[in-house]
């Protein structure tokens, strides 16, 4: 199968987008005609998988030819029990077939006989073309996942500067050699593991995690590493704008693909209207937005 | 509820044992009379979730009395998909039914309202005691999980330093302030989650994933961080034996508990006879030379 890097870069391409949807399915806020629960069934997690698959299904048809991938956010199923573990394999299922890149926002990360399992887990049996991994156990808990970059043509997305507040804490923490932060180390590592992984496109199947509330440190990321795809959330809901982003993509405007998951889920809450018209205009005014910063402010 | 670290460590107590049973279910491994799939039912997700069911009901069973906690690795549930997380979901009530303490071994790590999310799917909704937990996003994404430790009874245990050989990666680089390496700077975040946290025992709910590969610094993390509990992995299959874990117990014998699984689970392979009577004795065995060296290499 063709390398991970170029099917996603292909596809920005293809579609003039950078546009990835995040899907964080949450009852409180689906629009009003889907909230039809009774409050008894509220808890019922197999009532909730099914108002989450309606609401999910209107969602792909929505931002379809608009968005290159989507991105399950594990937690937001995994709260729902099996019934919403069986949802996210369904969803998947669904998102493949109709052509968009599916990256499973999973972030996990362990030892490397488990991550092995994780590996299995998310690209061979559910499916998904990459998976967010958490650096923490260094190399040996990232290999399962490298190795599925080769003949199975999937991805990672490795967790190098993480879009939340917290993510100072550790990720900042300037290291006595050389006197660069921990995550500028972590993106060294990526660069190490992508090597093999490099496609046509000059970029690796081995991409990094990026915060778009972090523009600086990004541009400087995105300068060093120039083969590492960045995968970029915080983009919306979580607060940065476009014009934070030019820094993001590199000369040719690729390089790197954008998350938005509650501004354009629930669109229709700012926009009003209907649901599936309101995510779809939100994604078509996100990819307008992103095409012209990463081409310097013109075509969109 | 009461506090999960008087739970645990009154646990500890009362069976005279720090052992963790971890359940990594593994076809390939399992007794052969257990191995009754045909070759095409091997590829078979409920199949394969059934066969573990036996199994797992089987070790808890065994080890029933002997181990204070079981912690179910998420990966080899996940490798079955929803099929998978189903048994989890079963094991766990289980498991608790029988008395046993469960730490969900599922590592997860992210943004506050998606590590809210995670929290509310393990300790919540599967009901496990205590989750373990990836200190990558610093505060934010620890949260949710330290709001369980009050009025809920739930724990967690922070990943500070795993048994791996990649651990090194990251978790050891050195700090330009102080000059000490990034996990011991963790460690001393997690006192700092764990502040409002402790029991009558003196530990506190938020807990530390310290591995037995690593016992000189895990010695020096028993002195520095008196109100940490330490769940210990790395023992057995991963080659810590008892005497490299002198260092983690306090001078009362306590604030740790020691995990091995595939060395228990699968302990037919090495001892014959009947796996369950294998796992058992394995197990007391474990529980035995764990209780001298942490009494001083006394009474067991």
């Amino acid at each position: 199968m063709k390398n991970f890097a170029d099917r996603l870069l292909g596809a920005v391409e293809d579609r003039r987008s950078h546009v990835v949807v995040g899907l964080d399915p949450d009852y409180s806020l689906l629009p009003p005609e889907l909230r039809t629960l009774v409050p008894s069934q509220v808890a019922d997690a197999d009532a909730l998988a099914e108002c989450f698959d309606v609401f999910l299904r209107g969602i792909l048809g929505a931002v379809a030819g608009i968005a290159v991938a989507v991105k399950p956010q594990l937690a937001y199923f995994e709260a729902l029990g099996s019934a919403g573990y069986g949802l996210y394999e369904r969803i998947v299922a669904e998102a493949r077939e109709q052509g968009f890149l599916v990256i499973a926002d999973a972030k996990r990360g362990d030892i490397g006989s488990t991550a092995e399992a994780y590996a299995r887990a998310h690209l061979d049996v559910v499916g998904a073309d990459a998976v967010t991994v958490n650096p923490w156990f260094g190399t040996d808990g990232i290999e399962p996942f490298i190795l599925r970059t080769k003949d199975d043509g999937r991805g990672l997305f490795v967790l190098v500067k993480t879009s939340n507040p917290g993510s100072a804490e550790i990720q900042d923490l300037v290291l006595a050699a050389g006197g660069s932060p921990v995550f500028e180390h972590v993106a060294g590592l990526v660069d190490t593991w992508g090597v093999g992984a490099v496609g046509e496109c000059g970029y690796s199947s081995v991409g990094a995690v990026v915060g778009a509330t972090h523009p600086e440190q990004a541009a400087r990321l995105r300068v060093a590493h120039p083969t590492t795809p960045f995968l970029v959330p915080g983009f919306g809901a979580q607060g940065a704008g476009p014009s934070q982003l030019s820094g993001i993509f590199d000369a040719g405007g690729t390089g790197a693909v954008v998350n938005s998951s509650r501004a354009i889920l629930y669109a229709y809450r700012a926009r009003g209207g209907d649901w599936r018209a309101a995510a779809r205009d939100e994604a078509e005014e996100m990819r307008r937005a992103l095409w012209a910063v990463a081409h310097g402010g013109g075509e969109s």
